[in-house]
């Protein structure tokens, strides 16, 4: 995957027992969904109390930070963060003092009616620390507080007034409520844990905690989990058509979890073997780019019968690209981070399977590594579609200048990313892979049909066909 | 000076040019104010961006944390704490969004009506991070903006709600005020710089800046500073009676500061004056206990006619005392912090003047010093007079049990501490040395009459008396 | 791999034009064989400068710390640490002033008669700072030079007193050598950079700064580089019997690097097919243990013709492990670590390949996790024969008692770890898949055959004999 | 004082008790001799462990620092660095390793003839980390003890070659020695604790821990502590006539440490006397520049009967200057330090006392802030003579340029720094009031006359003397 960054991951847990080190664990477990910063809210029995840093949850959440933090219920968050190194105020969860006693906020999305919200209530008096959604959502719980004294009442009225995307685990004092939007964008899920329960992005954390898998929270509900019970307080009226990410399967998610049903290492397999039906190209060895390129590699070498090879090394001390003084030096960052294996690579005629294609740099240049060490032929297959509009529900792909697929035909990136071949998974064949009806994913990264209303974005995406196809 | 701390200093400056350092080095002048965190806010044109963190104006202020920083107008603040290290977001200014831009508020004071106000708020939808009292006014502030849209109105309206005792310095985007509680307990002056205005808690950061003072904000007086001009909005229409605290002079503020018309500096020195009048010991010698001494023994010394020596050496790098692991290196600690001078000593009879007891523990601890390198006499005269009551504007003594003057008799105190004899200066002579009616101060600690109504104060102080006198 | 860890890296580089960006980048390139500290020494024109801390790379010399250092010639090292955090103080390059001007040392290895050596000069009235014996070569290296003047005479008398393993860059002033210890156990090779040249630990520091590969450094050869030249000084007189560690291919080493003539992916793709031919387990797919076993598993794939899948998810961001308050905590820190992925194991035959195994503990547990998913049988094969006997030259592997295979049967071992069946490549099988004679290979710890002489190694390993075999 | 720095104190401490807090504290009370580094080496029975830092005694040396150091003698150090922050490997103690164990060092002082003895050592094959000169004579301490293998020996022989100034604790193994130069120029005395023995630069930190002084180290001894015994090893042979540093009793030590009989504040308080005999001038007030010379104008006011006055606010949270970005800023940052008291100097005859003038930049922008706030007159008085000569024994001042008295007379620097009158002490005067034989004292800065041979340093005077008188 050469493209997008998804943002954030959300955890609540309840059990007969101090539950901190299980946070800590499971958010180490979808620490690859925010990197930016990590906390951690437990209810103690009379308030709740918040530990949050930026860094990874192994620096920001160590033993000493919460060497003081005990509850047997909680939540918790890591953050990816598109705009560099923010402030820890910034972190999640997103604690508050309220009428009716303390509440913290973890979320996973983009509100798509942000700014309209956060005008409204300025306008009525509230005060913002910050441009997060999630403390505006907070706020706005708050007042619902007090106002109806109930907290699904409460939780029910901001959801309401909230439009996608969202995933957010909610503690109000000693109660922790999961919920998601009502499109079912991001994912959920509800996992049972001995002597408790959690409510998780990911189910791989359920795993991690030898819990079992229990169900996967609706769209538009709100599910309570204590430590001995799972209660559904139902969700906003108006339920909405199911619009699931297709990207979460495709490249965000971890392979080992299942969201809405389908493991994410089964989906990409198929969209190997799905690929090597659609394409069909004659080739010695197909190899992945590592590390989320290697069940879609590994789906099409079955299908195709030709050899699996690993063609790269990836260097996972190369996560984070340095300040570089000058552009030799960033040239260079891109060899830190991968080197082909010549054994594999030279003579032969290769097939790389990539998740995405958004601006194409980085496989332009990876595939003149590999001319370098002797690759013969390089085909390329990709396990999604295009991308040509933009994501308002939380992935990093908002500018539209930065798809490749908006600006140059299919045969044009092949000669940009210099491949002898290129072939995109069909929209359809990627549904199949999904395995899922077309109407309950949310496609709209690569057809433009948007689940919600967006303001203005059908004009936007008319005058660029316009300005392309005349 | 061996009892209690006070609490948080503010500022706030306009001019022609970049304030940033301007406000950072007038922070340092008035860095014994609080030095638990310290913090600026300033507004770069379009917004008010904030830089705060623990620790000394050096450290969390220094030169890499401001940077970044830039601004024509802007406000800081450095915080006394009375719990312990805080989290950063305790420390001030506190800034937030609102419907009128951004708002920054520094504040040194104590709200005595915080309970129900933040009570009040919560109730109607409010949420808070802190427990500070100067969010809630903060947010109370951007209530009354949304409704008036009119900074000195919402400013009117939120003192309106708020008891004493408050010293402001507020930012309303690119707005500059001062403020002042209608008691005038705690102090703030203005001060002119070089195309330039400053509002600040003391006036030896004027000086510090090479500006000249101008005058004291008056009680409950709202006044706004550009770079051209000072412009005086009046304040709330109940104006109080005047009640100065009178520890500012005795104790708090710098020596070299004018605080409502009278030096510190030259109040001291007349405190001492007076004891030497009242009290009128006849000793070898008079020294101070340093620092904040010095004045006292200087005028007791001059109105005597007795040599002034240097008695103690302290030790400026032992300021905050170690997390020791026993009793014994604990007593130890003392000894860090003060150490007889033997040739002033030896063989003397002496008089210690210093300018208060608290609880009288380190006083005992630094008479029997004295006598172990052969102190004849010691002698002990106090610049202010016996600490029975607590205090509800911001001075940290809030506990009665503190007070060895509310358990014993000045004889009992006498022989407790070790000394040869003890006086105290009387109300009276206190009120002289300061030279302002005794009805425009606030001696609430030695007298226990409050100038607000403290709820439930009246009925605890008779039982303590009941308790003692029967 | 699930034993033993690999300590420290070399470079360095002389070039026409500043180094330092491109050592940094080498030592991220090699940074898995040392994630301890790290350091860079560059020669300014007067004198080396040196910069290293603890740490990752990217944390220890990022573009702060690096900001001052500048230089056409110098040296980098990493260093992996057997005893937990240490002073930075024994971080490496290792830089002292002489007579003869500034020298600085970067090692990878184990001086084996270090002891001796120590022993020796301290009782000459040697002073050392550390246990380090970097700070020891680096002093006797200094008084060689202090006596010949000459750098590579110093050098040659230095290496003839130190008995392997060690693979050295060394600058003095501005000469920068490279030298590899006579039987050649630790690898070290030499590239052609664009205007420069480079000696280095592993060939994919090389492919990463765009360079070519020259050639390895000779066994007990003194090489010296400029920006322009490659210079052969020979080496000691003493040439041994070559003994490369076989460990460089089978674990410790990068799959895209080149040691001795060898990539090792190939090596290691060659003994999973020799694994495949040797035991000939039929299963339906086969299984890496990622990162490292991933070639070993995708050569039996193709030469058994059984399916290749990922079976595991390891979570880049759990490589260290927290400091864990109790068993349970402990316990759930594997499954942090690896998942199974479901779709892949349940039902299923599956053949694990590891490349090798010390104690045997997480693979018994990964086990396990793949019984819990559904696995139907589970077969392993290991990547090298049974490790028997420490290593002295610079693997983490000294105390015997860590060894499953010292104390158990191949039979028991596969109960002991739950699997169906447990087969290990034979140490010909691992030559053969080497490709070098056998007697050019370091198999010490699985024949217990050592290139060196190591005072009381033959008598200890009698007696675990006599013990086992009676 | 606005001259000249000092560096360094030195401490040893053997107790029948764990001396880490001790050693901590007596560090704390010697910190005004250093605040760039502290540390402590401890003996913990087999080997000296040390921690050291940058930064004050407080910070460095703080309770988690030294949660595991633990040892019943041991020895600290605090050091002044002249030439900004340091290498954390410039710290002292200095430790090594040696054929006779472990040895770690302390040092005050310079040694005169640093360059010759690394000359010499280097050239046979020593190798150094830094250019300090305790490494140094470390290194040469343990060339001496691998050859006698007797410390004391060792220490003399090691001394012998050294030439002054140097006031050393030494720890070697479980043994603690306190050596001091032949000449006396840096103070060290002995003290008997509770159960424990203390060799200290300043005998304020036997106090400190309430123990009680015994003797100061004499010149050129050797002596040795233990918890019950004070052993001397008496000292070089050639014992060089006494020069005891001036500047300790003038500046450098605390007013109530007692430094080869003399106590400091009595010295200053009789400069004080000697002053307003000597000059004589008649003034309303006399004030002091705070910290260092209130003693000297205490004296001066008892001596000449006129009042003693507070004339400065002293900001102790200005001791550290920040970077600047420009020179406005920079002229601020002295308002920022010392701010004139104005009722104590408006229209009055003031006369300061300072101890010293070397480059007199800050007294003039103190004398222009008193005639700011209305001082009529201001009259200088200087507790030592004019300073013309560098100073090789550890006062860092060593550059003649920076001297105002080499260059300028009396008459002129009066007229520089803007004074009314300016007298200094005679030199006369100065050895009466420290009131020892003025051949026991050096006086080396004031009048040209070093004790020990300084290479090159009588021809540069007479040029200088030619140059100005011709």
């Amino acid at each position: 995957m050469t493209g997008p960054e998804h943002k954030c991951g959300v955890v609540g847990i309840a059990a007969a027992y101090d539950v901190v080190s299980a946070l800590q664990r499971s958010l180490m477990i979808i620490q690859h969904r925010g990197q930016e910063s990590a906390g951690i809210s437990v209810f103690d029995g009379s308030r709740i109390r918040t530990v949050k840093d930026n860094g990874l949850v192994q620096t920001a959440l160590d033993h000493d930070s919460l060497a003081d933090l005990r509850g047997c219920i909680g939540i918790g968050h890591v953050m990816y963060s598109t705009s560099g190194p923010q402030s820890v105020i910034d972190a999640q969860p997103f604690t508050v003092s309220s009428s009716f006693g303390s509440v913290a906020m973890s979320q996973n999305g983009d509100i798509v009616n942000y700014a309209d919200l956060r005008k409204h209530y300025l306008s009525e008096g509230m005060s913002l620390l910050t441009d997060s959604d999630t403390e505006l959502i907070t706020n706005i719980l708050v007042r619902h507080l007090a106002e109806s004294k109930d907290p699904v009442r409460a939780l029910k009225a901001t959801v309401s007034e909230t439009e996608a995307s969202y995933a957010l685990t909610v503690l109000i004092n000693g109660r922790l409520f999961g919920i998601r939007d009502p499109y079912g964008l991001r994912p959920l899920c509800i996992g049972k844990l001995q002597e408790g329960h959690i409510i998780v992005s990911e189910s791989a954390a359920i795993d991690a905690l030898d819990g079992t898998f229990v169900r996967d929270v609706k769209p538009g509900e709100i599910v309570e989990i204590t430590a001995d019970d799972i209660i559904s307080h139902g969700g906003p009226t108006d339920l909405k058509q199911k619009a699931h990410c297709m990207f979460e399967w495709v490249y965000f998610a971890r392979p080992d979890s299942v969201i809405d049903g389908r493991e994410v290492y089964d989906v990409r397999k198929r969209i190997g073997e799905i690929l090597a039906r659609e394409s069909g190209i004659d080739v010695d060895i197909v190899i992945p780019i590592p590390d989320s390129g290697r069940a879609h590699a590994i789906g099409y070498s079955i299908q195709s019968n030709t050899p699996y090879e690993e063609g790269f090394m990836k260097n996972r001390f190369a996560e984070r690209t340095f300040i570089l003084p000058n552009q030799e030096d960033r040239e260079a960052a891109v060899s830190t981070k991968m080197n082909p294996i010549r054994s594999t690579v030279e003579g032969k005629r290769l097939l790389i399977v990539d998740d995405s294609i958004v601006r194409g740099t980085t496989l332009k240049k990876l595939i003149s590594m590999l001319r370098e060490v002797g690759a013969k032929e390089v085909h390329v297959c990709v396990g999604s579609p295009p991308v040509i509009a933009p994501c308002y529900y939380g992935v990093d792909m908002k500018s539209r200048d930065q798809f490749i697929a908006n600006k140059h035909s299919i045969d044009e990136i092949c000669r940009i990313i210099g491949a002898d071949s290129l072939n995109y998974i069909s929209i359809d064949g990627l549904v199949e892979a999904i395995g899922k009806p077309k109407n309950e994913l949310c496609l709209a990264c690569v057809n433009a049909e948007y689940p919600t209303r967006i303001p203005g974005e059908k004009e936007r995406f008319q005058s660029i066909l316009n300005a392309r196809f005349g």
